[in-house]
């Protein structure tokens, strides 16, 4: 176990990072945080920083010595990056659950591998391998990079007609994958945290509403049956012990309806904490994030206990001029990550309102 | 209104300077902390730092330019350097509010001045005049330098017998106030904020165990009569009114019963968020540093609801060592405040303890 004062190292320096610097401050722990550039929400609230590229072995190596653990915001973290820092200190969530999710085909594989359904897929790895992957799955799919995707990036929908080499040059010619489509009604998630010792905890089950393909409001707990509830955290706990994962981790599930049962299907897996777990900030005991440092420090996990029905809305682009108003709404919960510019599909803020049971 | 992304200057860099700047960064403001000395709590959680001493005047020029308003975290800055920043940025609360907490003597007359009840006092220059204090008021009673004490410093028991004269120059020879004994059966506290344009919240009040002259426990809400808690909150209302007070203040409060009727005089104000507040960072809709934050800013006030009963125990020199075994408790809320030194008296950490209602 870390003892409070122990330096938490962590990987990127936006708006998750800047929030698990709050809650790694409130255990009495320093936060370093290592990101390439120097305007960043989390450098305003963090004890030491580093500006330099995520293949600067000088700067990685400095890094590693002035911290006890590293942990990262985003899947994206080069492979190269985690070995490195893993060689030092340790890395959590470890680097093969980082490299499971980069990489859309190895996830749902192993996904699969563990029995649980994903949307039909096919590998993808040239155009001529479009043509027979969207006649196995039909139409409408969707042609999805393997790698680097994120909020609607790096994916194309292929519907009726439409040339397919075209929409396979759109995605940058990159190796991609074909999803088929699901017809689901929801999209749920599990926000769950695994310890050092494989003591698990998965907070009550959300809903998910995008917009423009961004998440737009989380609602918790989700409308779902009970059963289903138990089984999105059974999933979320087969995934955490197969990779022996340590930290927080989201897996978004797409919720299929027959009659009155319920189906799950995994969509993504997050090695991280995830903007569907916001609404713990001011929802519940523990907050995501101080439960990923307690993770990551290998302390024990909090209490995921919920105060009430809760609500988070992403203040995305212009919703972050509606600041005044919000602040003026009674019980309003307000948080705004110190991003200096407004860009469309940006996420600025959240809010998070709670109505006590 | 100062807009997200604004800079909140602080003075003084301890716990409560600390949790304020972690409430600021939720709203978006960056925080800018200037102490005389470096290794402090907040400097871990800011944006920017200035290590210089309190009169200063190009460090405290400097700061003031860097910043959109001043605040503070302890009721001793010297009048100099409040109304020095207040000459270039607004110094929330106002000096003059500032100024009447620091004189304990002044402090009791502006309380009685408002037709609300304190201990009686007597004002005591010199050792000579100790002695007619003491006939007046009658023993027990309590004799305390007129500025700079907390916690129990700065004061001495006057009982049957001793000698006035070394009792006197026991606290230093300094100006002193002589204080009636007065039999409490609990003290309770109001935490309360004004916004810039009048609006005023109050917490419910809570009441407070001290030992060793420490605040150890408090538990919201207080068990008080109903017309209690409102005559509590009116008077810090009053108080608040009467300094055109903008933040958060604490007004620490003796309840005295007689039968079956309770009846509040006023101990002590701190212009400043309070220890008797920390339950509102777990149990409340708005803490009371993002309250102060609010205020400060120019914002409308956040709810002050409670979110079940409440129990903050402060964790005082070697109780921090017992974090493992805290943060292990089921439900407990722990706060460490990175100091890195434990000492005997020093205020390490607190842990909050909800009973949902």
């Amino acid at each position: 176990m870390l003892s409070p004062g122990a330096t938490i190292g962590v990987l990127g320096a936006g708006q998750l990072a800047r929030m698990l610097a709050l809650a790694a401050a409130r255990l009495g722990f320093k936060t370093h945080v290592f990101a390439p550039s120097a305007d960043e929400p989390a450098f305003d609230v963090c004890a030491a920083r580093t500006i330099a590229a995520y293949d600067d072995p000088d700067a990685l190596d400095a890094f590693a010595r002035a911290v006890d653990v590293v942990t990262y915001e985003f899947e994206n973290v080069p492979a190269a990056t985690a070995e490195f820092l893993d060689a030092r200190r340790p890395v959590r969530p470890n680097p093969r659950a980082l490299a499971l999710t980069q990489d859309r085909l190895v996830e749902k594989e192993f996904v699969q591998g563990l029995g649980v359904e994903t949307a039909p897929f096919a590998d993808v790895p040239d155009a001529g391998a479009l043509a027979r992957a969207v006649a196995k799955l039909g139409r409408p799919s969707i042609l999805k990079t393997r790698r680097l995707g994120y909020d609607g990036k790096g994916q194309v929908a292929i519907r009726g007609g439409g040339d397919l080499g075209a929409l396979f040059r759109a995605l940058g010619g990159a190796p991609c994958i074909l999803e088929g489509f699901i017809d689901f009604v929801k999209e749920v998630s599990v926000v769950a945290a695994r310890g050092v010792d494989g003591e698990f905890h998965a907070y009550d089950i959300s809903e998910n509403q995008h917009e423009n393909h961004i998440l737009a409001e989380t609602r918790a707990p989700a409308a779902i049956l009970p059963e289903t509830a138990v089984r999105a955290k059974e999933i979320a706990r087969r995934i955490a012990e197969a990779e022996d994962y340590v930290g927080v981790l989201a897996v978004e599930l797409f919720l299929v309806k027959s009659g009155r049962s319920e189906r799950l299907i995994v969509n993504e897996i997050a090695p991280r904490v995830h903007n569907s777990g916001h609404w713990t900030l001011d929802g519940a005991l523990t907050s995501q994030f101080e439960q990923h440092v307690r993770a990551i420090a290998g302390w024990p996990l909090g209490s995921t206990a919920r105060l009430g029905r809760v609500t988070m809305r992403n203040l995305i682009g212009d919703d972050a001029e509606r600041w005044p108003e919000i602040a003026a709404e009674d019980g309003a919960c307000l948080h705004l990550y110190g991003k200096r510019e407004i860009r469309a599909g940006r996420k600025m803020g959240h809010v998070t309102r709670i109505e006590l049971e």
